[in-house]
């Protein structure tokens, strides 16, 4: 599976709808796979963001540190991320962002794609999802108490995936995005956004690789497809 | 992506259940990827059974011929299959049969298994899907004008998967079987079976590999997720 704009997966995002996400793959290990992209840690524990080959973890607390060694991922989707198109755009928001997608890529349906916003935003709303407080507690129960942010004049990077409809129970349908500001202080997960003086770039995925977790606790109960619209709120994607 | 007990997949289920299914990629390029597996050819024309890397198609005339360059799958799942248990047994039926697996692998949830049956067939049903007659033509029209066969005291082979209850929009969830006569006269979408002097064997996949195809027919319209019913009608799984 080498070679750039694939998607390597692992575990499934209804593993983690239903809360079955104590145990996992050391990140070290997924990043043989891609240098750039998003997830988070085992039990739910705050987003982590993938960029330029360097992982990242945003605490629910607010704090920022680098991955390491002993960290634990629950679910990961990365790329070796080559852009086949570009454009700079004098503004553009979370809302508009799928249009611009669509006239660099016209006759694309049913892909995935890799997309890469760097910008200054005006404004920026992220969170960040608690650590499960207790074993098979749900994605929905968890950001329920997640920490919301928003930000001001922040350059920043956004990066992240768009996932075909087909995709519900592995991925979550449609942008995925997490944020980093410029001084790798501040980032999470994307509720929305503002843009200006951007820099889009794209492209598309046909390869999709999924890695099903050979842990105990994957197994212990029969992982069913989550309701759609529970993604979509969990993910903030109805905000 | 190399490496045995794999699958990997060409183009999704929920494409053929909408009808979007009339080019896809060479058959042989897939083979690259597996020499166990099954599928059909771009429009549904009939079943494809890969057994030893020797690709087949069974027409829904009731022909058999060895697949040749040109021959494009519109869907395949392959792999190299080796299998991680093996058991003989005296007596097997369709039913009985993911019961056996799960006392082979008994903490397997969530995971694809690839399976192999070689027995003598005191009854064995299949069924032959003919080819789309008009261009969209969904899988639910198309296996209603399904050939139904069914064999007395055939020798061959089963090969298939079963996925797990997530894949529904990727895969054919539970079991998904093409059979093969010893002589390798006879075969197609196993519908039912009783088995004696049985060989199971089978592996856990836990890593899966998704090619979505890149043609013109595949990002004609949205791909939606299929009903759960219809999926399960279509191939059988409900008789």
């Amino acid at each position: 599976m080498e070679g750039v704009n694939q998607i390597y997966q692992y575990s499934i995002i209804s593993s983690l709808a239903q809360g079955i996400c104590a145990d996992g793959l050391p990140v070290f290990q997924a990043l043989r796979y891609g240098d750039h992209g998003l997830g988070t840690l085992a039990g739910l524990d705050g987003e982590v963001i993938i960029i330029d080959g360097q992982a990242f973890q945003y605490t629910s607390t607010g704090g920022v540190r680098a991955l390491e060694e002993s960290d634990i991922t629950a679910f990961l989707m990365v790329t070796f991320f080559e852009p086949s198109k570009a454009v700079t755009l004098p503004y553009l928001t979370h809302e508009t962002l799928m249009r611009e997608m669509s006239s660099l890529y016209p006759s694309t349906a049913n892909h995935f794609f890799a997309i890469r916003v760097d910008a200054v935003f005006p404004h920026i709303t992220y969170r960040v999802a608690p650590r499960q407080n207790h074993h098979r507690e749900t994605l929905a129960e968890v950001v329920h108490r997640q920490s919301v942010r928003s930000f001001k004049e922040q350059q920043g990077t956004i990066f992240g995936f768009y996932s075909p409809a087909f995709t519900e129970a592995f991925s979550v349908v449609g942008l995925h995005l997490h944020f980093m500001s410029e001084d790798r202080k501040a980032g999470g997960h994307v509720l929305g956004f503002q843009a200006r003086d951007v820099s889009l770039s794209g492209a598309v995925i046909t390869k999709y690789h999924v890695e099903l977790p050979e842990t105990e606790d994957f197994n212990s109960g029969v992982i069913v497809e989550p309701d759609k619209g529970m993604i979509r709120s969990a993910e903030g994607l109805d905000q």
